[in-house]
């Protein structure tokens, strides 16, 4: 325990140079700052106490998942036994769940890209407020995969749009803008250590492609809607596959372009619940799920531990 | 209790011709169907005998609030009495919550366009494997009004996108496909009748406007990333206003969509929270909050209770 605090505060002290930019000149400048969906505001709470030490930040989709996720991290850090309770940060709403154990926060975001920007403005804003500082940010998520045996961990190496560009767009003021979705190179490369390490699961560096739908979005063929062929839906991800990508989920390319904006150094790990070469349906037993599920939690858990260790 | 009953059997015997479609000839030649974001399955789960009595579905972003909601319509059509605990039939998952009293099913679908259409995509399926027929749907939500007291009902006459459109785009196989946003005119005019009936709060029809961001995409100057002037932001709102727009919400556009294609008739009630033309952060207190959010649940009570009363 000692140690992985002692570490957190070194990293403070050395890099007060990265602290979390907003790209935003407005919030400087507001007396109050109400974080809606967290039911948090800086009149009520205290946030450089409450987050101030903060160094990693893990968020995925479901509430239940990143609940596990803190006690998991927790105990592998030395910084909690199992069965411990950790309160959610954000009780006083039920549109997104935080837990923190020393450096680690961890929050979910809900599915689908404007879920995930919801919580991101927030969680960005939270971090400002609380003179955060060299904060790495980890998505550890589910996904289809492209040719990959079911239960595979994807790093993601660029995220990219249903038309394979690394691009994010968004209409603003009714207007496109169209931002980068760049991830951190050395990052991808530390994780991919680390799965080297641990090697418990195969895992692969590839693209991710991020849709705004899970059902025709992704050519699947059972959703309620469908007007194209099982052949031309496996041409589309054949298509997919040759331009690098190994992986469907829906919110990398924001999550990438949000924090690259803001100086969040940024990754994505995510696992295959199917190869969606072989079929669209998610039917495998829910205790095989639960495994896959606990592979990105795993990595990312072991790629924190070595983190706080390491000068 | 028994009248309320009658009815629904009344209609359900009167209306098999609008049986709920599915707008995709694969679902039928399915052995098994596995809702995986609700974590039901025809195989382990009697669809017909768990839903086939269903002619009401509302559907609101937060869990919590779908569970108030049931517990509210079981007292006014008098199944049930306050207190009542009603279980979660998605309990397997933390994706989504669904609750039934006699012929209303409650759903949550979380926050924006992907996270409702995958929501949609399922209970769609759910309605045609059970053999509904006859089936109304309403999103009861929250949402940002332009030029209106804030606690005001909005009645969605039409869905629209960023640039102040009738349509949904989405990206099907990497292509652009565009689907109309309308809404059941009768529906908006039933909903309003009974708005006038229960004169407690004021309700207006409008146009929605539906985006895919909180912030940015609708014109705020308070999140992670601003690029524009207060000055900017009013000029797209007040344009906005003189289009029709009276709120603005994240879901609208889809479900119109998507209800449209497979015969669900279907209207969008939500309430605004503050006024955009005057501000950006939702800081008026829990209590006041709490009582806005009912004013949907109130309107569409009402309109449920008045639609099985009446031949």
């Amino acid at each position: 325990m000692a140690t992985a605090e002692a570490r957190a505060k070194e990293l403070e002290n050395h890099h007060n140079d990265c602290l979390v930019q907003l790209s935003n000149p407005n919030i400087a400048t507001m007396k109050e700052d109400v974080l809606y969906h967290f039911s948090l505001s800086t009149s009520t709470h205290n946030f450089p106490a409450m987050f101030g030490d903060v160094k990693f930040v893990c968020v995925g989709g479901s509430p239940s998942r990143m609940n596990s996720f803190i006690n998991y991290v927790a105990v592998e850090l030395g910084l909690g036994r199992p069965g411990d309770e950790y309160p959610n940060i954000c009780a006083g709403t039920d549109r997104y769940a935080m837990y923190k154990v020393g450096p680690v926060l961890s929050v979910s975001h809900g599915m689908g890209i404007p879920s995930i920007a919801i919580m991101l403005h927030e969680l960005i804003k939270l971090l400002y407020h609380a003179r955060c500082s060299n904060v790495t940010i980890i998505r550890i998520g589910t996904s289809g995969g492209i040719g990959l045996e079911p239960g595979s961990v994807v790093i993601t190496r660029q995220a990219v749009d249903a038309c394979f560009k690394a691009e994010f767009e968004q209409l603003v003021l009714g207007k496109r803008v169209v931002r980068s979705t760049d991830l951190d190179e050395q990052l991808v490369q530390e994780l991919l250590q680390c799965s080297v390490d641990l090697s418990e699961f195969t895992t692969v560096v590839g693209n991710t492609m991020c849709t705004l739908d899970f059902y025709e979005g992704q050519g699947r063929l059972d959703g309620a809607l469908c007007s194209y062929t099982e052949k031309d839906k496996q041409a589309y991800l054949r298509a997919a596959h040759a331009a690098g990508i190994r992986n469907i989920e829906m919110e990398s390319s924001v999550f990438a372009a949000m924090c690259s904006m803001c100086g969040l150094r940024a990754a994505v790990v995510c696992v295959t619940l199917l190869d969606r070469l072989q079929g669209d349906q998610i039917s495998s037993p829910h205790e095989v799920l639960v495994e896959y599920q606990q592979r990105p939690q795993r990595l990312v858990g072991y790629f924190i531990k070595k983190s706080l260790r390491q000068p």
